[in-house]
């Protein structure tokens, strides 16, 4: 059984049918609603690697997927999204004050989970699952800083994308390796794996935002332009842009009485100018390859760390 | 130094000075303004009773404080209250997200300090707070749903406060005495403690909510009646009412034109005519006895329980 397939089927068997329905149904909902669980699945191949034995990483693997869902459910309300995986959202399905409450309970039931760990590993892994959770509500708060700035740079960004999408990767790599018995070496390699990843992934999804084919990209096209997100892209070409370009730039950015095509059409084609894609390009691919360095260090058979260059590669050439 | 300054004390000394300010200003300013401190110092009282090192059980009372503030942050964002201790609530000095966001990270850095509880006691503290955690989300959840029930019993009223109010109480008690090394029963005898001191505790406040003195009472009275509140008190009234009486209090509750003032006097009118006080204020001096039975039941000096049956006794007599 590969290692997703392995997720999904203890995913499915946790149980939510307790009392009060009001709590537990949309937990039951939001974690029943699909889902790559890649992060689950990141622990378990990360304790194949090392011949861990699978039920010893599922409690974290599991609760690394219920902490997922709970920064979604939260999200969520935050950015006031109505759709999650083709379904109406929680707070949309029920109302803002549960999404609030039964996304706490999830956060505690992650905590719930995490707490079976093997006793030998519990602090250490408490100690990473809490770093790692305290980043993501960080790069969360710079995400929402960072609309309000007119001063952010690439760094910036690459650093609030690390700590919102990054760590949660690399952790639970890094819990699945340790739980496995690797050593620390092999740990730390695993978690710049997933630390590059993470980062290559969220470019990807920056120029697919942009240059992605409607048909198979998830989202609609264009809508970080439509909101003036500050991707890389829009930083980069912020950078590369002459005195007129950027006035041309910003005033396309800030009309509001543009028609939406037009508006993605003209901000394209600046960025098409000024070479805007090729570099964010080779930004990724110069992760990806970071991410694969970091394989090579680890002592472990060839064969198995297929399933992590894979991954490193299918994410290079996805198309949604 | 006694619990309470203790507390104080460590509480200031928290280092909130971070990076994001937008993260973690909100968590300052709700944990710097005031609040008796009544859970953590409750952690602390339990474990001088038993001679232990206030140091060692120190991150599990902080732990508690934190908690019990993130709860207060999320329950006013619910209850769209706009005053807590006196000043603005986080959702409206800053703004909803913000409150939601902080909440969140107050949760991870509650587990971030019960981390530092010593190794031998971890599992064991992690799990009662864990189980405390899920009860109060659980006595949220039953409180909002009472609102819309039309069956709600005296006995699923006292489940929920329990839930809502008693166990937090309850289980700062035991934490405390686990980590001073005391025994089962002791454990269980304080657990028990603050479960019926918990309950006396918010019986006490419906009273004050409708009998209480304006000018000590630091909420405006009569707010229960006013939004039809499923409090002991009602619910004593609704079953000790015959048809004509029951009648005209559930008209009373609903009637969307009466002046506020008219309400609270007329209802009160029949909490006084059908003896509700009286009744309420018996089951409270049951509980309270409850808990100074449990503890009768410990194995410590009296001078140091002599704290604890103050406690039971302010609460009976207190007017705030």
């Amino acid at each position: 059984m590969n290692a997703i397939e392995y997720i999904q089927q203890h995913i499915q068997s946790l149980d939510w049918k307790r009392e009060p329905r009001g709590l537990y149904e949309p937990i039951e909902y939001a974690l029943q609603s699909g889902g790559k669980r890649l992060r689950p699945a990141l622990a378990v191949i990360a304790s194949d690697l090392f011949d861990g034995c699978r039920d010893d990483v599922l409690p974290a693997a599991l609760a690394l997927e219920v902490f997922h869902n709970f920064t979604l459910l939260h999200d969520d309300v935050m950015d006031n999204a109505p759709i999650r995986r083709g379904r109406p959202t929680v707070h949309i399905r029920w109302n803002e004050n549960t999404a609030i409450l039964s996304g706490d309970q999830m956060l505690i039931e992650a905590y719930k989970l995490l707490s079976e760990v093997k006793p030998q590993y519990l602090p250490q892994v408490i100690s990473l699952f809490n770093k790692m959770a305290t980043e993501i509500c960080e790069g969360q708060q710079y995400d929402v800083d960072f609309e309000h700035r007119d001063d952010v740079s690439r760094d910036d960004y690459l650093m609030m994308i690390r700590l919102k999408t990054s760590v949660l990767l690399a952790t639970a790599l890094q819990i699945g390796a340790l739980i496995a018995g690797a050593d620390n070496d092999a740990q730390l390699s695993l978690y710049n794996y997933g630390i590059n990843i993470g980062l290559a992934f969220q470019l990807q999804d920056d120029i697919l935002d942009v240059y992605g084919d409607p048909a198979t990209f998830g989202k609609a096209i264009g809508g970080d332009i439509l909101c003036a997100k500050k991707t890389y892209l829009l930083l980069t070409a912020l950078l590369k842009a002459d005195a007129e370009q950027k006035k041309q730039l910003m005033q396309l950015l800030t009309d509001k009485t543009l028609p939406d095509q037009h508006k993605i059409q003209s901000v394209t084609a600046l960025y098409n100018q000024l070479g805007v894609r090729k570099i964010c390009e080779e930004v990724m691919n110069n992760y990806t390859m970071l991410a694969l360095a970091e394989l090579d260090k680890i002592n472990a058979p060839e064969e198995k760390k297929l399933i992590l260059i894979n991954l490193a590669q299918k994410l290079l050439a996805r198309k949604e």
